[in-house]
């Protein structure tokens, strides 16, 4: 058969504000029982009566944060998701509920929005996260969206970005640097293909670069493997500036230094082998690359016996006193201090 | 002495996303007990084991929501705390947090920020709310506030949209139609000065109507008014869209009728001088107005005795059974049906 090329586009105006939102989210499941009320009234509401309630919010925006040019809606709703997640997730705290507003032009037909929501919605399923509310509004440009990501842990279990102490570990999530470079990966596509639409790019040997950058995982897991293992943070935070600049918040909030080893940071194969054909340096991708959604903490060295081994987690260093500084430990053994390189998007624009 | 014509300009590339929130949102006080942990870390972190948590969540963004061509950037601030706290008080419940992430353009000055703060920062000290955390970004074209308000309630004390039954009736909190009519005045004083920018209007004429279009309250009071007079509403919501459009939600959302009294729609003078003016029908107008932030409920007849005579509550009308319809009874005593006229976003734009 032929492909139908008249897929129907329906205009947002004709569904108005109420009817979208109920069309988006009609399908979505709730599966927290702490969900008292979900989509549908002035509020949502939650019973959580036994831990705390963790809240972070952010923010991502076409052209800013994403290029709708190479990023396919579904995979950009399930990503905004995660983006949120992941800071649950780095309180050492498990992942409730999720609020999302989007204001959108007039240029996104409804069947946009419902590929977006349709990764919105693959977020939560997988993730056993529950929509409970959200605004849809019109833009005067792209593509807008505000999620905020609701949890709960037991008081001790929380873990903030200051409590690291000299002689604690520095652990790992994952690897790092991939997320970067998938995107340099799918920038050079977007050249190649303004240059000549008919080429067919052949992504193989960047597969996981670009799985990292357009459909990242958060670490649900990590809080749940950390309580197995019986080990308490004393710190956590998730790397989505850049491990470097990350380490630094840990460490000024903390108020300590920290040495971190070259030769310890976890690099995938691609990442190795595209920094060489790229011509960058790997460390630097590693330290400033930033969007891998991995986290980072610190452990008391007395529990290093308990993660040891575990092919989940990587100890990258440890914690010093703060009149040590923060500093790698390069693989030639020279100590140079670390830079934050994490993203600023107000330099981004001009 | 003469005015400083060079005031200091800052630019937010400058300062970079952390230090910009550190600066917008250092001088904020912390009011209530339950929030453990505000800005600073991956999530704020809120403790509240008594009672249910409430939240809701808004978008508000330049050139469909605000026009900052007459809207002072101190005003927006508070407004954009006001339309959220609106949300958890038609739940009757207190609000006790809110998020704000902003995106905004590089033609902000900082000093631009720091007066949409201050607004905010007003507005969180006289609601006794605490600004737990947020995310601020670059945006493409314009000014963007996503603003996420979290409050709580004894679970018996909820209000929901769902509640209202046959006979019960329909109570409203202050007047309505003055927001909507502010808009108007302002919009014909910016045409004149588009024509004469050296007019001097004289607003004096429309003071209340402007305040309420530019620095809406939002009804905190209402809450601890009907508990002290133990009033428990059978529904409630806040009247944002505009009265018809609210009551309609109550009735379909209850499975209801109602019966809306012409008559006993609460007006207050400059609204009524000023639609005879513009020769628009103020029925009309505090029907579909919107922009209120008045709370509109429901009580059963038997807490009649309980409210009547309040200056802050007019009784506007009586739930129905549904198959009676949802009805407006002219002052010529005839029943018409209500029409929602509520504002949708995606007509306004073309």
């Amino acid at each position: 058969m032929l492909e139908d090329k008249n897929k129907q586009r329906t205009s947002l105006a004709e569904l108005g504000e109420f009817g979208l939102i109920n069309h988006l989210t009609e399908h979505f499941k709730i599966y927290n029982e702490s969900t008292s009320k979900g989509v549908g009234d002035d509020c949502a509401v939650i019973s959580e009566k036994k831990d705390e309630i963790v809240v972070s919010t952010d923010l991502l925006i076409e052209g800013v944060h994403f290029d709708l040019s190479y990023v396919p809606l579904k995979h950009l709703g399930y990503k905004a998701i995660m983006v949120n997640l992941s800071d649950v997730y780095a309180m050492n705290a498990t992942a409730k509920q999720v609020t999302v507003s989007i204001a959108v032009s007039n240029r996104f037909p409804l069947e946009a929005l419902e590929e977006l929501y349709a990764g919105i919605q693959l977020a939560c399923d997988t993730y056993k996260v529950d929509l409970i509310g959200g605004d849809t509004t019109s833009s005067t440009t792209g593509l807008l969206i505000s999620v905020t990501a609701i949890g709960s842990a037991a008081k001790e279990s929380l873990a903030y970005r200051d409590g690291a102490k000299p002689t604690d570990l520095i652990v790992l999530t994952g690897d790092v640097g991939a997320a970067y470079l998938g995107l340099q990966v799918l920038e050079r596509e977007k050249e190649v293909f303004k240059v000549n639409p008919q080429s067919q790019p052949d992504l193989e040997a960047y597969s996981y670069l670009i799985e990292r950058q357009l459909k990242p995982e958060a670490r649900k897991d990590i809080h749940r493997l950390l309580k197995d293992l019986e080990v308490q943070p004393t710190s956590m935070i998730d790397v989505s500036d850049g491990l470097s600049s990350e380490l630094m918040h840990i460490c000024t909030q903390s108020n300590t230094g920290c040495n971190l080893y070259e030769d310890k940071l976890p690099l995938d194969p691609q990442v190795v082998s595209t920094c060489e054909e790229f011509n960058i340096d790997s460390t630097m991708v590693a330290l400033s690359g930033g969007e891998d959604y991995e986290l980072l903490f610190t452990i008391s060295i007395n529990d290093f016996d308990k993660i040891k081994g575990n092919p989940n987690l990587t100890v990258i260093g440890h914690i010093t006193d703060k009149n040590e500084g923060m500093n790698l430990v390069t693989r030639a053994n020279q100590q140079i201090k670390l830079k934050a390189q994490g993203w600023n998007s107000f330099e981004e624009e001009s």
